[in-house]
């Protein structure tokens, strides 16, 4: 989620996040109010230099720092850098659970179809219970990102809920 | 695809098995006519004590035979049992790939919008290219299949093609 | 332990593994008896077309059959065929082992200071309790069999045992 | 490297990088100058929240902030956070070097009989050449380092050598 919005489709992808994020905030804002763990997990675009404070530094900077203004992580907050789509591919992210003996995460961000869909389908084949919350995700493609959610309802046991009615 | 076809949605599957057969069984021969590599991924059903014999036997003897003979893997057919969808997930597949100095895998088998799409995804953000027959894949729910066949080509960059027009 | 000991330094290890080898079958009886499972972790000698029936069938036929045939693991015998040093590296044996509830294992077989060892450190860094009965294991030069095993000990919290003092 | 030596033998460990920290130093200097790729890789001390910046403020803090000074990484140098001793054990560091096509590593740290042992262990199954300088990695126990020295000289293929004789 923190995007600089410079990439194909990101007009669109814009838009989506706009209509999410008052959800996204609510959801994040609820898990730190009932002490649930929250990590970002984040692109980081090839620069492997950059940790939290630069990613966020960039996306808020970016085309739309009003984006990420309202669900920017504070210091502190656990931070996993990735360089490819899925948040689970040779990143610390499952040993990060097992250690914390988190067997059900929930997933929110961007996009629906492409890095949430994969994100969903590496905790499924690791045993990990997914919710995904269908108005705190973020596609580009309308028609994907339905069948995505549809996907990981029926082939991968998701929990597909409003992100109010989720639980944390 | 050494299936027993005793699961849900079996039924389904047999049919789009039985019109994806001969496009399978062309690009297996071509294969092998043309030197290309071959490797069979297979779930092995939870039997950690099974490998190619037995989970072929199984399978012949299962409920659809006919669908399995037609491309059974003979003796020293390079072989991987797999647990989960993925025929990537905690593998030896992407070890052997390397080895081969393989930068490029066309998928073929089943399901399209499971074990096809999962493991078209693992290789793309392994950075090998995929292309993926369409008449040589099998799937369950023909919209799911659709849309995951548009996914790899739109996002993971896939040649989704004919069998015959398949490059090995 | 399914090898052919054709390899560099095999006389030496042909004779620690004659030593080691009613150990190593009496912990695989009792196992057996006490119903622990019993998993087979064996090089394929980068034969991608073999799995258990070949690569016993090969090592029996090999120079020191007699060396194979006292623990050959039987049809049904869990078996993972691995292509690099540690049992776990790209295998299915983590997997296996959590879907087991497995949280300690008991390493048996060769080489002490190189396959031993290196599993017993991946067996430490995934959290993995680890048992080495020095008895049941052989190595190829003392010294760094020694050191490895101290290594493990100190450095891995392996319980390095004696093989009739083992628990299972 | 960025240590904040509060840990069990964390005396003994002072002195050798105390030692070994000139060597250390150069070899770091030298990469740069010769435009070789530099990565840090180091424990997170289990803070899931803490990035290059707060590892290295509390390292400098700690009780031998003269040996962190020396080597300590400006913002920007390439860094990845690692909860268990090997470098690559579900880091992205493999993926990295694909990247940046690099096949062969020069370890440079701590502590030779774990960390760099365990490392160059996983460089090797990988198939990564790797080098590591005696004098620019330092050990707790000299007797198991000088081992690991020569397991990683014997059965990983590694250059162990003096750093000022490394090449880069």
């Amino acid at each position: 989620m923190l995007n600089e919005y410079d990439h194909e489709d990101a007009d669109v992808l814009v838009e989506a996040v706009f209509e999410a994020l008052p959800s996204m905030r609510r959801l994040v804002e609820r898990a730190r109010e009932e002490g649930v763990p929250v990590v970002y997990v984040n692109d980081n675009n090839g620069d492997w230099g950059a940790g939290r404070p630069e990613l966020l530094e960039r996306a808020m900077a970016g085309r739309a720092g009003d984006l990420v203004e309202p669900i920017a992580p504070a210091a502190g907050t656990w931070f996993i850098a990735k360089a490819r789509h899925s948040i689970f591919y040779e990143t610390q992210l499952e040993y990060l659970l097992r250690e914390q003996e988190v067997d059900r995460i929930v997933l929110v961000g961007q996009v629906t179809e492409q890095c949430i869909l994969y994100s969903a389908l590496d905790a499924y084949v690791r045993h990990f219970a997914v919710a995904v919350p269908r108005d705190a995700v973020a596609g580009i493609h309308p028609d994907m990102a339905d069948c995505a959610l549809r996907m990981m309802e029926r082939n991968m046991q998701a929990d597909v809920v409003e992100a109010d009615d989720c639980e944390l």
